[in-house]
C-alpha cells in the first residue's frame, strides 16, 4: 500500500493500525526533503512498521529530483541506539547504501473479464495489485488481494450466478513505485468513464474484514443497505464513506467519478509484516482471506445488478 | 542460555515458553550429527525462536570433531517455502555460510565480593553472564542477569542491611560457547566446595518472576517459607524445587552439591528475541528488571543469613 498520497491523513484515518502508519510514513515521506533543503549529506528514518524484530521497514521517499540526498530506514532498534549515542554529543556515521535504479521496463496490468448479461457495456473492477515493495515478496501487500479478486470470479461461478454488468478481474502494475498501471487503464478509458460502474481494490492485508470503506456521494449511503443486511451475519456489515480513499491504483478512477470500495479490515498486525522480507504467506490466515473473498464477492454481485447509478464522489459535482 | 544439556528434558519443563523450545532446540542440537551419520553433505534446521520475522534463530549445535558438516538454521518463512519445495520433488540447494571459529583467547569472569560478617568465608553467588549469543547484543540473554547480580548488592546496600555470609556478583564468561567459566570457577573451588553456600543465577530473561526454581534436597523446601511469605505481595511467592536446574554456569557447581537457584520468570515473549539480533534493551521492560532485582536481593539476602545447611541437592546423598 501505498500511503504517502495527498490524500494520506484521510488514509491514515480509515484503518487502525493505518492511523499511526500515516502518522510515521509521513516523516519517512517528508523528512529527507526537508533534510535536502537545509543541506543534509544524507538523512535516516526510524522503521516506521509495527514490530521491532531488528528488520529495517522502508516505503515512499519525497525527494526532488535536483536534489537528491542518500535516504534510507534503519531499524527500530539501530534508531534508538543511534539517539543514545547523539545525546552524548556528535557523532559520526558512514552509510554504506546499496539500492540501484534499473532502467525502465515494460510491464503490464493483468485484465480478465466475466462478460455481463443486458449491462455488459458497464464494468465492475475488481483488483488486487501485482507488484510487491523491494525485499517484500508481498503476501499480505498484495498478493492477498489479487488472489481475492479472483476469488470473486471463482465464487460466483461456483454458486451459478452471471452478473449483468462485467466483472473485471485486475491485477494491477506498479502500484508501489508510482501507480502507473492505474493511470494507463484511467487514461484507456478516460473518454468513456461512466461505463467504469465501480471499482473494488483490497490493498490492505488480509485481516478479518468488518466492513466496507466506500468513496461514493454521501446520499449513495442508503442505497448499500440490503447488501449491508447480507453482510451482517459474517460480522462485515460497517459502512463507511470517504470522499477518496487514496489507494494507489483506484486513485485516478476515484477522482474521475468512479465510485471505489476497499474492504474495511483488521490491519493491526499489517504493519508488522508490510514492505518487509517477512510479507510472507504463512502470516496470511486462511479463514481471514476467505471472509474477504466473501465480502468482496458480494459487493461485486451488488454492484453488477443494481439498478440506476450509486452516485458518484462530490468531486463530480454532488 | 544454553539448553542443549543432558540436563535439557529438565530445562524444557521448568519454563512457559521453555517447553516447546525445549523440543525444538532438541532437533537443532541433535539432527545435524544424525545427518552426518547417515551421510548428509550439510544439515539445515527451522529456526526455534517464537517469532517469525524472516530472521534465523541458531543456538548451540551437536557434531563430532571428526565428522564435521556444514550445519545451518534458516528462518521459519524459508523453512515453509524450503518445505513446499522439496514436497514437489527433488531439489537442489546452495549454501554460502560465512561463520567462523577464531583462534582461542583468554577471557575472564568478573568477580566482586561483599564482605559477609561472622560467616564471610562462606559465599553466596549472585551472577548473570558477560557473553552473548553471535550477533545478538544479549540484553535479555543475559545482560539484565548481570544487571540483575548488581542490582542485589546495590538494594541491599540501599537499605543498610549487611549480611553474614559473602555475597559474591559474578559475571560468568563462556556461558554460550561452553561454559568454561563456570568450569573454571568450580575447578578452583572445588577442594572446599562447602563453602560455596549457595549460587543464584538469572539467565532465562528478564519477564515477570513469579517464584524461584530451586535445586534443593526435598527436605530443605519447608526451610524457604519465610522467603515465600516475603515474596507473596509481589506475586512471586512459587517454588519449584528441581533435581538440577542445568544453567550453563552453575551446572558444576550443582552436580557438585552446591544449593542453586534461578528466578522463576514469565518467559512467554523470551525465545522471540533471545539469540537473534533484535536481543536488544527496548526489549527489557524495566518494571519486570526491578521485580527481579527484588526477588534476587530477598533471595540472596536469605540465603546469605539463615542458619545451617540447607541441604545438598540429591547427587551428594540426600
Amino acid at each position: 500500500m501505498l500511503i504517502d498520497t495527498p490524500f494520506d491523513q484521510e488514509m491514515a484515518e480509515r484503518g487502525l493500525a493505518g492511523v499511526t502508519y500515516g502518522q510515521g510514513s509521513r516523516f519517512r515521506f517528508n523528512a529527507p526533503k526537508a533534510a535536502a533543503d537545509l543541506g543534509a549529506a544524507a538523512a535516516l528514518v526510524r522503521s516506521v512498521g509495527g514490530a521491532n524484530f531488528r528488520i529495517p521497514h522502508a516505503g515512499a521517499t519525497g525527494l526532488d529530483d535536483n536534489k537528491r540526498i542518500p535516504a534510507a530506514a534503519v531499524t527500530v532498534e539501530d534508531a534508538l541506539l543511534i539517539g543514545r549515542l547523539a545525546a552524548r554529543g556528535p557523532m559520526k556515521m558512514r552509510l554504506t547504501l546499496t539500492p540501484q535504479n534499473l532502467p525502465e521496463a515494460d510491464s503490464y496490468n493483468v485484465i480478465a473479464d466475466w462478460p455481463g448479461t443486458d449491462k455488459a457495456d458497464e464494468v465492475v473492477v475488481v483488483s488486487g495489485h501485482l507488484d510487491s515493495w523491494d525485499l517484500a515478496t508481498g503476501a499480505h501487500d498484495d498478493g492477498a488481494g489479487v488472489v481475492a479478486a479472483m476469488g470473486v470470479v471463482e465464487t460466483l461461478k461456483k454458486l451459478d450466478y452471471r452478473p449483468r454488468r462485467t466483472i473485471r478481474v485486475i491485477a494491477w502494475m506498479n502500484e508501489e513505485n508510482g501507480g502507473r498501471g492505474g493511470q494507463a487503464y484511467f487514461e484507456a478509458h478516460k473518454q468513456a468513464l461512466g461505463k467504469q460502474y465501480a471499482a473494488i481494490e483490497m490493498d490492505s492485508g488480509a485481516g478479518r474484514p468488518f466492513g466496507i470503506l466506500a468513496s461514493v456521494g454521501a446520499k449513495a449511503e442508503k442505497l448499500f443497505a440490503p447488501l449491508r443486511a447480507a453482510l451482517q451475519p459474517m460480522g462485515a456489515h460497517a459502512f463507511t464513506r470517504r470522499d477518496a480513499l487514496g489507494t494507489g491504483d483506484l486513485h485516478r478512477l476515484e477522482t474521475g467519478g468512479v465510485p471505489s470500495f476497499e474492504p474495511l479490515v483488521d490491519s493491526h498486525s499489517y504493519f508488522h509484516y508490510h514492505h518487509t522480507p517477512a510479507d510472507t504467506l504463512d502470516k496470511v490466515d486462511p479463514d481471514n482471506l476467505k471472509r474477504n473473498v466473501a465480502l468482496m464477492s458480494s459487493l461485486a454481485w451488488f454492484l453488477a445488478n443494481i439498478d440506476g447509478e450509486i452516485g458518484r464522489a462530490p468531486e463530480q459535482g454532488e
